[in-house]
């Protein structure tokens, strides 16, 4: 029986896991955004049923809370998930600005049911050549022109 | 004049960053993913105005990509960004199975526009203890239920 709030979102979040992927097409991810004790976001993990590779439960609780809050930085706010967040949703965290996350199962959990995002982090650390994945640079004086521009333009909006 | 297939798309990647960045809402950074010599899907920074903090030029990109082919695997597909990418769309870049990226400018450039993911990625290797965002863990008995039902679900889709 839930004691604490955290507590509660926590179990709100693995509840959303294990309904969600009752249908084995929804991973057994679950996550939620609180703010002031309340839940502005929800989501759950829709990479095959959604065809989308950035459709983590955390992800999409994320953008389900900035679109509840219209806002895009989610500072004030926790995230909730039924599992360790992997790379890709700690960076979504830190651009989300969240203050705190609270998580049930470990990276080894998910491991176990066929979730492995272990060799993502060790790619992480490798320097370009040594990485799986090519990783090919290419105009960088081109590129720049984007960053100039962006630069010298006074009606910018930092964030 | 660009003159080589990877030119030709980093150019159409940089083009969709200044493009879309000159309204100074949409940050300056573009990128399109490509199979067969044919872009599949472009992507530009919408995290301002969309609201959405993941919605970087390279999750987009993928995104669409994955929308046209109707699949959330991109084997055979290339990224082509107007910068590196940062952690968040490393990792995405890794979940989609991108066979190869190319990208114009590095992460520092990015900096000197006030775009830093450096924090990210130092956050990324230090112990949960250690990280600027409070990282807790809690519950992990009960969050187990969710893959314990996923590994016994017959008509899991595995990926």
């Amino acid at each position: 029986m839930p004691s604490t709030p955290d507590q509660h979102f926590l179990e709100h979040a693995i509840d959303l896991a294990i309904r969600h992927s009752s249908d084995g097409v929804h991973g057994p991810f679950g996550a939620v955004v609180v703010r002031d004790e309340s839940v502005v976001g929800e989501g759950w993990n829709q990479v095959v049923a959604g065809r989308d590779p950035s459709a983590h439960a955390e992800i999409n609780a994320i953008r389900n809370a900035c679109r509840s809050l219209e806002t895009h930085v989610l500072s004030g706010c926790t995230l909730y998930s039924s599992c360790e967040p992997c790379p890709m949703c700690l960076a979504a965290i830190y651009w989300a600005r969240l203050d705190r996350i609270v998580f049930a199962c470990r990276a080894e959990d998910a491991s176990r049911a066929g979730f492995d995002d272990s060799k993502i982090l060790r790619e992480i650390k490798l320097p370009w050549p040594e990485r799986s994945i090519a990783w090919n640079e290419l105009g960088r004086e081109s590129g720049q022109r984007a960053f100039d521009a962006w630069i010298r333009n006074p009606s910018r909006v930092e964030y």
